[in-house]
């Protein structure tokens, strides 16, 4: 067997503001054959999502980013192409971190096999509602925000992969649900689709005062996804011992200076002080003791057709950073996903 | 008997901005003898503390506010005058909530008998480190902060009576601690008599780099008495998976306004999502369920000597809009009571 050809996107700057185009290039090299315990992967899926912004900056994030020249991160479902590690064999489909990129030599660690039976089917859900994005979900919700029966629970980015589970975990508590969203098309399919009582369209003129009516008992969670004015609308309507679960604030990654006055933190922390919130920032990768649970609830949840999903698959891996574009912008409709290559 | 002459100071009006001395008044009318039920109180200690700046205010706070023409609210230490009420004797000394006056009738709810023999000792204490403060203190710490050996824990208003007891109960747990005070007096008891490592003043130049330096490791609990300049130094040290227990922020309480931009909120959003900070305001008459837990924990400290506290002690009512207002500048050192009464 020969190299074989590897298309992979590397950053080439750290954007500054919204990224773009030239922010990344697509390169093609060669990817070694595995040594003894390696094993080649092929990438299938890969996930985007609103946390690799961050990745790409030169601030402070949760994790090590990334560098002019290194490959982009990624989480993918992947197929074992070649194995000289006894722990996979050739066919195997694997949940892994290879970035994007068609192959990945990997040593083996970090990888999760996909049961082809009892696994997530379609197994690009492994990326969405039974991955990252629906733990992500389960954690906000259920350990930050601790959801009570008849409780308000209002919802950022309502349409998307994280929020729409949110919502619907939300409503088997007997929670009513408040969606937030920017266009009238994912409000539509957040009521229909997702079961939100309501959801509202961030973009319309008179948006407080919507979401004031809409939650006349005020807020009691407000699960929080996009900062600016949508964070500021709904903190002004929580309840006392109301919840905040951080978990991201896609309005403002793009951001390269601070807004314009005057200084709103100490009205945020007046707030929380007089009206005991809790807020609460968290990262999915803190939370792996709690897979085996999110598993277990949320493949019973997918059976009876309680929790349902859309997902926005684009192909071609030459298609990954307008699509990345895409989310940043709200454009998706679903966890965005890009098809790298056919299922086996 | 015939009715007593009361004195009381009643609030004249809503302050706006720093109250003013003709924001109240001293009156002085009579009180009735008690009918079956009742008792009659003696205020010999009235407590004094910045939750009641938010008490005069028209904002939305944790509690109804004192209404124009109603007596100011305050904890008290009273003598139990005359009593037509089975569960309390003449001579009893009691915890009340009877305000800023020489009298209160009382119907005998939400008293609590204080043991002449157990309680604590001196009685103004029940109203310092063995009452509300100290009970504050306590659950903002370990309930909220969860301090673990080796932390750092910066504390603000480390001079004043909640501030004093959260630095030496994290002494108690292995914590190291930085107290933050306004004047270089106050840095010096706070080392000296609260045992804390270091304490730094923030009307220094320097205090930003200073704090720094003085957290070499970051901060793990910063808790929060003060806002302002204060909090955006410490939020912007803390590690990841740091606690922040909101219990105050008196250097807002005053203001009529928000300050100058930039807008700040966006920075302490973006802290609490990649740091995984955890935020939490909370009010200590929702966590009497700690009570117990904490009167003996603290008596117990105070025996061994592993706590120390100060008071600071006005003599006689006509003194407590002087004294309030100095509280509310930061003038006091240590817990700030009113004796309003001599012991009997």
């Amino acid at each position: 067997m020969t190299d074989l050809s590897n298309r992979r996107v590397v950053l080439s700057a750290h954007p500054v503001g919204f990224p773009k185009t030239t922010d990344f290039e697509l390169i093609e090299d060669s990817i070694a054959e595995p040594n003894e315990g390696e094993l080649l992967l092929k990438t299938l899926y890969l996930s985007l999502d609103p946390y690799m912004r961050g990745r790409i900056s030169k601030a402070r994030s949760y994790a090590v980013g990334v560098e002019v020249g290194q490959t982009m991160v990624g989480g993918t479902v992947s197929v074992v192409e070649t194995s000289r590690n006894p722990k996979y064999k050739s066919g195997d489909i694997v949940l892994s971190y290879s970035g994007w990129q068609d192959y990945e030599l990997s040593n083996g660690q970090g990888l999760h096999k996909l049961d082809p039976v009892h696994g997530p089917k379609p197994i690009s859900t492994a990326l969405g509602v039974m991955g990252m994005p629906g733990l992500t979900a389960y954690v906000g919700l259920l350990d930050i925000g601790q959801p009570q029966s008849g409780e308000t629970v209002a919802v950022s980015s309502a349409a998307g992969a994280v929020g729409s589970v949110v919502g619907q975990i939300a409503q088997l508590h007997d929670c009513k649900t408040v969606g937030i969203a920017g266009t009238a098309e994912k409000c539509r399919y957040t009521v229909e689709e997702f079961g939100f009582q309501t959801c509202l369209n961030y973009n319309d003129d008179y948006f407080d005062s919507q979401l004031k009516e809409a939650c006349p008992d005020g807020i009691d969670i407000y699960f929080e996804n996009v900062g600016g004015k949508v964070f500021d609308a709904a903190y002004n309507l929580m309840n006392d011992g109301g919840r905040i679960p951080v978990c991201g604030m896609i309005s403002r990654y793009n951001d390269t200076s601070l807004p314009d006055g005057p200084d709103t933190l100490p009205r945020l922390m007046r707030a929380i002080l007089t009206r005991r919130l809790l807020v609460k920032g968290y990262i999915v990768t803190d939370h792996s003791d709690r897979l085996n649970n999110f598993l277990s609830d949320m493949s019973g949840w997918l059976k009876r057709g309680q929790i349902r999903y859309r997902e926005d698959i684009t192909e071609g891996l030459e298609n990954a950073v307008s699509a990345f574009q895409g989310l940043l912008r709200g454009d998706n409709t679903g966890k965005t996903v890009i098809k790298v290559s056919g299922e086996p």
